[in-house]
């Protein structure tokens, strides 16, 4: 089962990526405020079910996937 | 008005990462495959419309975001 995670820096956690990626942003022209930077986890879940891969993926962020101190997850199960 | 980026190495690219996520995931007792890392970009836009907004992040893409050689992207404006 196809499973997508997005890890975030949480809110008010310093994102050095983000503002490197603004200051570009802004020096190509573009109006932009606000620009955060995390990643993106694409991965092939064993389960049987939509759920079971949700509770599964679940795991894994808290075991390796984000670091919970600093950054927020949200995770995508494709549906069947 | 909002807007998030997904930029993902395109298929057939080697992505170190997202080896290194699997292989720990295995380690660690999950039964996962096709592991790939990407990033997530959010940003505030200052545009009219949300297709605006859209075409001014699809220059953003074209010019930093993303390597169009070896990553892909995809991008989300929120509705209003």
């Amino acid at each position: 089962m196809r499973a997508t995670v997005l890890v975030r820096p949480k809110q008010g956690i310093l994102d050095p990526q983000g503002e490197a990626v603004e200051s570009s942003l802004r020096k190509l022209g573009f109006d932009v405020a606000d620009a955060r930077v995390g990643r993106v986890v694409d991965l092939e879940v064993d389960a049987a079910t939509p759920e079971e891969a949700r509770a599964s993926v679940e795991r894994m962020c808290e075991q390796l996937l984000a670091n919970p101190l600093i950054e927020s997850y949200a995770i995508e199960v494709a549906a069947q």
